[in-house]
């Protein structure tokens, strides 16, 4: 149970939290900050937060967890700005989409690394964002990853895990190193291939009759390049080496099919697409 | 009104075509032909053909329409064995999903591309395959595009407009090289990108732990890399140039946006997400 739980940057991840622990009465308060006031205003008449305040210091102070919902590029900020309200009890989180630039963001605003501090990802979203479109159920099923440090305390972890656990999510854990090869992987990378795509598509002579005729494999393919440009620019930013070093190995195995198909080399592309396809009819089960 | 249709390769499309033809009250009798009794004998069950033979010409003979459902490697090997069965009145037509290596196979098969010889595309499907995922619904308000050539009579090109309206899809006409561009860039370069992302990460170490943090949007992301895997070795052999021109042209995008995050580009990478999240939130209208 959390007596006062504070969610700095209140969107689709941080209003879907508090909706989904008020759902599993596990938090008593709930107090939002974040730079726009219309948001906030908007959050307590959904029902998501009980109150709010502007100043994230004031809305941090007294809160037993406080959870980072921010863009990464603002975590330092926010950071810096709520390290009066921290005290030893505090639990703190996050839940950005890397986590090695989180726990740099921290260090460098606190100056030290909390014992309170667990770092969090929650593996859930849509295309969508913003409060307007949190629910209570986004987490239902889905995995939260947590990422403890070698100085967060076990208290922390237990009640991190147990805030998630009570949303309905699968809690995880791993290293932070791990987290961010991984999430390259399966998010950072097919976002960028999406962006790319339908970019490179948008700027051709004829885009609208390109789009005319895309099918609905197309819309299921490029649904995440709907996703939130700020977002995705700091993920870019922010777990850079993963990414890229994802990018480079896609890149080169794009580049055998390539090579494959100016060959007319039918066997090796079968090879290639058999055996995605096998990968890819048994993520099914998952 | 078709009296007798003949469809050899009766799978997810020729099988649909058949269903919702009988929905529509469009044809008489359906006769089928494939290499494969077995799936010949389950479509007679599920009510998709009257009646079947091995023999593609036994099955053309007298048909009216004769509409080859074959994968696009199989095209001139079947127009071969077809050939005595066409007379000058029989309408042919295919659906595949490239169409100068169609237009090309009948001209080899044939040695002339006869008055009622209409290429044609339902740009529709799954990442299903076979008669057992066939369905009446498949083409409702999806596009069929004719690429009609000088060699096409009116009356055949009308036969086959009349035909795939009957199904509820809407019937679209292009040029062959413009389909084979358009069709390039919205199904068959994502559809290499789908697969080369799959089988990108099978191959990576440690790849059940990274698809097991897969979320819903990579999901829907990697759906089209379960498709049929010897249809698209066909359609990579039989589209290679505009895909491989397409493929280029996507690197070329993808190279802008690893070298913008690799120096730490914001704006650039903002610019070119914001591009292509209008060019897809757009698409959702269509």
């Amino acid at each position: 149970m959390i007596d006062r739980l504070c969610i700095i940057g209140v969107g689709l991840i941080g209003g879907s939290l508090a909706l989904a622990l008020r759902r599993a009465g596990m938090v008593n308060e709930i107090v939002g900050s974040s730079r726009r006031s219309e948001h906030l205003h908007r959050a307590v008449e959904l029902g998501v937060i009980d109150r709010f305040d502007l100043d994230a210091a004031r809305a941090a102070d007294g809160a037993d967890v406080i959870v980072l919902g921010v863009p990464l590029g603002a975590m330092r900020t926010v950071c810096g700005q709520i390290k009066g309200a921290l005290t030893e009890q505090t639990v703190l989180t996050d839940v950005g989409s890397s986590k090695a630039s989180v726990v740099d963001a921290v260090h460098s605003a606190l100056g030290m690394l909390p014992a309170g501090f667990v770092p969090a990802h929650p593996i859930a979203g849509t295309e969508k964002s913003g409060v307007e479109a949190a629910f209570a159920e986004l987490f239902d099923g889905r995995r939260v990853v947590l990422t403890p440090l070698q100085s967060s305390s076990a208290q922390a972890i237990r009640s991190v895990h147990d805030m998630w656990s009570a949303t309905g999510a699968i809690v995880e854990q791993t290293g932070v190193g791990h987290h961010d090869q991984v999430l390259a992987a399966t998010s950072h990378l097919p976002h960028m291939l999406a962006f790319a795509l339908v970019d490179s598509l948008a700027r051709m002579g004829d885009h609208d009759e390109i789009f005319r005729f895309a099918a609905g494999g197309f819309r299921d393919f490029t649904r995440i390049a709907s996703s939130d440009p700020v977002m995705w620019r700091d993920i870019c930013v922010a777990n850079r080496d993963a990414l890229l070093d994802m990018m480079a190995r896609f890149q080169e195995d794009f580049t055998v099919i390539s090579d494959a198909i100016e060959r007319g080399d039918g066997e090796a592309l079968l090879k290639i697409f058999n055996r995605a396809k096998q990968a890819r009819d048994r993520l099914k089960i998952g």
